[in-house]
């Protein structure tokens, strides 16, 4: 399974496309075999199951998001400005990858236990992200409080911005896909972080 | 429509069980009639169609909701006071309603236009919100800003603690549900806040 071939490739890219719009439920494996052009066991030979090809699926998502999350916190600068740059690198992966917020919901909302992928991601984002709070706490510059808290409080922010997007557009006409009101509703983003975990001397 | 009855009553929580659990495509009309003991007909002769019923079920959820924050805007006390008293009563509601996020977060995820009842429940507690916001601008409590972006930074903190408790549970050990963590978790919430709309002097 490491040497990936086309048709674990064409798989993979279709399980991704599926997941996203419809759902693990709502996908056969019938629907992906067929798609890409596979006979009906590609996927239990190439994956084991269309569980493991559906948490394939969804790493290949979250992977690069953790990778751009921990380049945002080694960039140079203060702790405050390298939360930033995890909070801006969250925003471009998304930007990125516009299915992925659909995908991270439908586990939000399931019956099913959490899917690995999704519990690792955020475990390992908020741990860096914590880990760089813990560092500017150190150095006088953020406020006291549980690392961890303060890091559910910056997240909840770029969160919230991306999973209400489409609430946001149609309860209060704010399109948040226009540029120009993007870059003002993440500048806010980024204001409000710092004054929730700034010092005050 | 007005006059409920029984059948209709039945129909309505069975919806809002059903709706919560499995989302509106994995919802049929028989599940809902079988369990209701109603025939096959009753959703369009009490409702209309299998979505009204839906938005009617929606709404049983929404509309307390709309009178909860409400009823925190009008409290006594600053306008700071006030937000904060609609985050709490935010709070309230989904303990008293557990079943509410996860209609949401379908909702959020879903590729159908959004069913009204979110989009209006949104619209007016983001409107209460900003009113109060624009209060405390003017008697120079709260800074400078769009009050709607404003609006906006103070709910996503309820509401990424509330859809992520899952994962905050899974990921990071920490169990919002117990009341202690639960406790400690708002006040934190409530501090956030504050300090993102504290005017400072």
């Amino acid at each position: 399974m490491k040497f990936t071939d086309p048709v674990s490739d064409r798989l993979l890219a279709v399980a991704r496309d599926l997941f996203t719009r419809r759902g693990y439920e709502g996908t056969s494996v019938r629907a992906i075999t067929a798609r890409a052009r596979a006979n009906l066991g590609a996927i239990t030979y190439h994956f084991g199951s269309k569980q493991a090809l559906y948490h394939a699926a969804l790493e290949s998502m979250t992977e690069p998001l953790v990778e751009r999350i921990a380049a945002g916190a080694r960039t140079a600068g203060s702790p405050l400005d390298r939360i930033e740059a995890m909070m801006r690198s969250f925003l471009e992966h998304v930007a990125d990858n516009p299915g992925a917020p659909a995908c991270l919901l439908r586990e939000l909302a399931s019956e099913r236990p959490l899917a690995p992928p999704i519990a690792q991601v955020m475990k390992r984002n908020l741990g860096t992200l914590a880990q760089t709070i813990a560092a500017g706490q150190q150095d006088g510059s953020i406020r006291a409080g549980d690392p961890f808290l303060l890091a559910m409080s910056v997240v909840a922010q770029p969160f919230y911005i991306t999973v209400a997007s489409r609430v946001i557009k149609e309860a209060l006409g704010v399109d948040s896909k226009d540029p120009a009101t993007r870059a003002r509703i993440i500048n806010h983003v980024a204001e409000t972080i710092r004054r929730s975990l700034t010092n005050e001397p």
